[in-house]
């Protein structure tokens, strides 16, 4: 028998083949298999063996940590606290403002039957997290700052595929440089949401659509675009699957803040990610909180929710404490 | 009776006053005192009470947490084992070669005697290890770099004012900003030492001292600058007063690695810190630690030495948990 934590995926999407390749760079991991609500014979994976959902039950014993892939909509708020009952999980549920109440259903049940899990992984919610609450911590007075990209944001992409005559779409987030330029001068300025992002899309419409009617129902988009300089570019299908067929994102988490006798003393922290794919890079976190949660509950008496916040930073390295005393300190 | 948590310091230089200013920025926190070796009188505060410390165990009952300032040089190697006999404690030590052993020594004592320490905290080692710990249990295939600056090396301060003819010298490390935008790129490069940093001194000599002979002198002395492409300035000492009175710091953690079918997927992770006081930031570092050390005390069961990457991050928060989730997840 091997002594490897033993993972298994239940979603086999971007995030789940992530996970898939990720738990492979794992010296001290193996996957057990993928379970799916498709039929098995219908997923594809880079050769882990897939299962239906139907059948998870029957493999209780079979792996240490279930890694959750499905979505935040819909998908997490069921899933997470209905396989907690049987499963030590992790998940990137991503809602911000329903973080509380998600964290307190998988908690409850999570105890109530002897699990571990990390909720909320990833990078944001996840290393953004953690850099905000460090640079609380460390600089209690100052102010921080959170950018998003460059990269493609999903949610609206989709809503600009829902728009009459578009065919598809991909639409980027970037972060304003003028305005993290000041933001790392030390200046703590008041940045509105138009000052701080831009959006760019991409869009492929049906021949004959009405292009002019189409970008101004894209720019005065409530909620998604009207509060942005927001810049529309109509491609063809060949040209949107030659340049933009990836899912690059990242950021940066800042936080300006003043010591001193009187706040004479400035200091910046700064946290930036540059990700080619998105869900590979949360995947691999996914993956490190999985090692987290097995050691957790081999540990024992430890049952219940967890997030970042909660997990020391040793758990997530395979190294031993010696080890990483010697060679990270 | 105030629920603060109340700390006292050990030792009055920069870091001590950094630290005396710090708990005042903490509303959870009181400063019980300075302990010091020297005649109590004659060591000016910002207000906090000065103490012998030859009188620290006349208050055992006085305070939670002992945050120890000295250097790792002489004081730390011997202090720490000493006070957390008695006293919960945080320390900065910071010769990286030497933390294995200085942990065991700790932790031994500290568990004899029930008492929590937090070792080696501050900014590197400390917030720098965490980021290098992050690096590679995320991107498990990858490179990580390390660069310093820019910043005033007090070491290499000190080693140009031991040259015959110098009064005053301040010397800075300088991180290579061509060496560092090829590690954003993901080229992954083999940097030499030369390569990473170069070091910029100005130098105070003097009247009638042989200039040439001490450049020459600096730029060819082993370990400190033989490696390194070095300039030398001759500046009068009302300048280096007047533009050289700060001790400012910081540097750059990256991580370069990929994921994917075949690291076909490239991925950066940059912490970055620009600090206008070396030793009030660490100073910051050291009172958020002792918070940690403050709530593991007072949990019980959690006698022994600790390392950064051994603190859940909640611990360093004066928020509570549910405020964590809530306000910076």
């Amino acid at each position: 028998m091997s002594n490897k934590i033993k993972i298994a995926v239940l979603g086999y999407g971007n995030l789940g083949r992530g996970v898939e390749l990720a738990v492979r760079q794992s010296d001290d991991m193996e996957l057990f298999g993928v379970f799916s609500r498709r039929n098995p014979s219908d997923v594809k994976t880079q050769g882990a063996k897939v299962f239906a959902v139907s059948e998870i039950l029957n493999h209780k014993n079979d792996f240490d940590v279930l890694i959750l892939c499905g979505g935040s909509a819909t998908d997490l708020p069921k899933q997470t606290p209905e396989f907690v009952q049987n499963f030590n999980c992790v998940d990137s549920f991503d809602t911000h403002a329903n973080i509380p109440q998600h964290f307190a259903a998988v908690d409850k049940i999570a105890k109530q039957n002897g699990k571990v899990c990390v909720i909320s992984a990833g990078w944001d919610p996840g290393l953004f997290s953690l850099n905000r609450l460090f640079g609380a911590a460390f600089l209690p007075k100052g102010e921080s700052y959170t950018f998003w990209g460059k990269g493609v944001s999903q949610g609206h992409s989709d809503a600009i595929r829902r728009i009459e005559g578009v065919i598809d779409a991909r639409q980027y987030t970037i972060p304003v440089e003028s305005a993290l330029d000041r933001v790392r001068k030390g200046e703590n300025p008041n940045l509105s949401t138009r000052e701080k992002h831009t959006r760019e899309c991409f869009v492929v419409a049906a021949e004959g659509a009405d292009l002019e009617k189409i970008e101004k129902e894209i720019v005065t988009m409530p909620n998604y675009f009207a509060d942005y300089d927001t810049t529309v570019h109509f491609i063809d299908m060949e040209t949107l699957q030659r340049q933009h067929a990836g899912i690059p994102h990242g950021g940066f988490v800042l936080r300006s803040g003043e010591t001193g006798v009187a706040g004479e003393t400035k200091h910046i922290i700064e946290f930036a990610l540059k990700l080619d794919s998105n869900p590979e890079f949360t995947a691999s976190v996914l993956v490190a909180y999985a090692r987290a949660v097995a050691r957790l509950a081999k540990k024992g008496d430890s049952a219940g929710a967890y997030t970042v916040f909660d997990i020391a930073p040793a758990l997530l390295a395979p190294q031993t404490a010696e080890e990483l005393r010697k060679d990270f300190l």
